[in-house]
């Protein structure tokens, strides 16, 4: 079982994480990942002590110290999960939230860029620097509250918000504001993780030898789960535990889609039609830039907006009906979701189609 | 797979219910089952009217009235999983719930059974009289803090708690009180469903047509998942999703178990089986009142206590090492998990065994 861990999951792990635990699903990685964050904030403020008898009796009744008033910032726009403490984190569309009680926890802004961007440079980086003052800003508001805040959590692309995209900076900078307040930094690759971006973890275009305390994923890895630095680890055995978790089959699944990748060097496909694909947008939205902006992706992780949500449904009816089948995010976002092995020429086959609706849209 | 379904899952639907929704583990599938009663209760409250401007707002930024400040009651000794909204209703351990945050919602007192039960009626009916008021209080005192209680969840036997039992008619008049008060009630069987009771669930034994209108399951039904009566369908596609959803190769060996319970009579089986066991620790207690007390259980699904949480642990570990594996839970509890192929002659090959290391403890 070590061994096939070591096969699979272990032999991709994100730079400085050593330690992984499993899951059934990216809901429980999230909910377990965020424990692992209030354990390991916790044992720092009580200096790794025996918790006290106050805490001891409180915990029992959902009251603090022992369930103590700690939060996690999140992003507006963000997706996390849809249990009760991931969706605490979750802000991207009304379906997910409604009805549902949840946290009063700091929800920070994240950057919206503008495109193309490099004629934006200027103000992208504004825009960047003035969502890291407003996260340093709730840290401290939520500390003087009483509610500080023990994780950050946050995707390295915004996919159901909108595939939203910041810079490599921005996300150097919020690593290093974690550090300097003693907050965990929760990197959820739940979908960017496994391969799409161009590289196995979107993070790793960072380029940061230490880029986040936690990461956690799911969907194309088969299973959910989390890495996490060897500092969070629990300090208890069983104070995180569940019936199954996760499924070792998915692991034997996993060690043969990982020889595939290997072997086919995907990575450096995903790369080179990511490219293609991009390309291929640029193209289209000059051609119809009263219907199509914004294009963006990393490897083929792409997106595209359309001018409102009526004619980003119908552009998706009438490529489905053609044979291409597309996503939504956002609120007018056409996303880009292709397997690894999606190759230059069916590029090519998508941007025909694609082309073919455009022409025909009134 | 809807065949599937029928032929697994369905085929052993509660009373009342005709809904099912797989879920990847135990803790999925409470978080699930809570968000359905929430869905259920907030529609209720606003006489099933498309949400307000201001619920569609708020509820992205995590406040009332779009995330209502609704609760879910549970009881002292519960446990409902480890995810942050079902650790809110979980309080059997401390190392399940130090350190990570929680909800202000209403714990109730489970009641504490004096045993043998046929000596202590009086006591027994006074005990749970004075829990079901007890609940019905917190109710109201919930419902005037701002807080209603959308949902009652509760387990047939709470079985991480310490194995405590309460008589039918404590479930028939919580079941009452919940529909006195318009809250769901929800019966969490992950642990006690399966048949190991000698009932497919354990609330068959309450004798009820409606005695729900949420059960969960996971554990013993290789799945995750939660029943659900008619009217707590989500208003809206979507309103309850994941990635996974659960896996639909485990209804494929759900179905087979099935197969195998009804082709071997294994029901029986177990309602044999369990009568004799519990016969058994009875005469050990009688045996070793000094060390023994409390035998209970319903089919297998038994458990005794010892004298202090030392001395169970000891038992345990004498008669792992002559082949013997029990479990424990609450203080001083051990407890009896047998599977569904436990026959009468493996009964008395666990009570030679028992007595043994109970004849040479000192």
């Amino acid at each position: 079982l070590l061994n096939k861990l070591i096969e699979s999951l272990l032999s991709i792990a994100p730079s400085g994480m050593t330690r992984v635990q499993t899951m059934a699903c990216g809901s429980c990685s999230n909910e377990n990942a965020f424990k692992t964050m209030f354990i390991w904030y916790r044992n720092k403020e009580r200096g790794y002590a025996n918790p006290s008898e106050q805490e001891v009796g409180t915990c029992m009744i959902n009251q603090s110290p022992g369930c103590p008033d700690l939060s996690i910032l999140s992003f507006m726009g963000a997706f996390h999960g849809r249990t009760l403490g991931c969706l605490a984190t979750t802000h991207s569309k009304v379906i997910h939230k409604l009805d549902i009680p949840s946290f009063d926890w700091p929800i920070a802004p994240f950057p919206k860029l503008q495109y193309p961007l490099e004629e934006f440079v200027r103000e992208n980086a504004q825009e960047e620097a003035r969502c890291l003052e407003e996260v340093e800003d709730l840290i401290v508001k939520w500390r003087q509250k009483g509610k500080p805040v023990a994780g950050i959590v946050i995707e390295p692309i915004q996919a159901e918000g909108g595939d939203n995209h910041a810079s490599p900076d921005f996300f150097i900078k919020l690593r290093n504001i974690a550090r300097k307040h003693g907050c965990a930094f929760h990197v959820d690759e739940v979908q960017t993780g496994g391969g799409t971006t161009g590289k196995f973890w979107a993070h790793e275009h960072w380029g940061l030898d230490d880029p986040a305390d936690v990461v956690s994923f799911s969907k194309k890895l088969l299973t959910g789960g989390y890495y996490h630095r060897d500092e969070l680890q629990p300090d208890k055995p069983y104070r995180i535990f569940n019936t199954w978790m996760g499924d070792p089959s998915k692991n034997l699944f996993l060690s043969e889609v990982l020889n595939v990748i290997r072997r086919e060097n995907l990575l450096e496909e995903v790369t080179r039609s990511g490219k293609a694909l991009l390309q291929g947008l640029y193209a289209l939205q000059t051609q119809y830039p009263h219907i199509l902006s914004r294009a963006r992706g990393q490897g083929t992780f792409c997106a595209i907006d359309a001018c409102n949500d009526a004619t980003r449904d119908s552009i998706m009816i009438k490529a489905r009906n053609k044979g291409l089948f597309m996503g939504s995010c956002g609120e007018k976002t056409i996303r880009f979701r292709p397997t690894l092995v999606f190759k230059e020429y069916h590029v090519h086959q998508l941007l025909n189609i694609l082309n073919d609706v455009l022409a025909e849209h009134k």
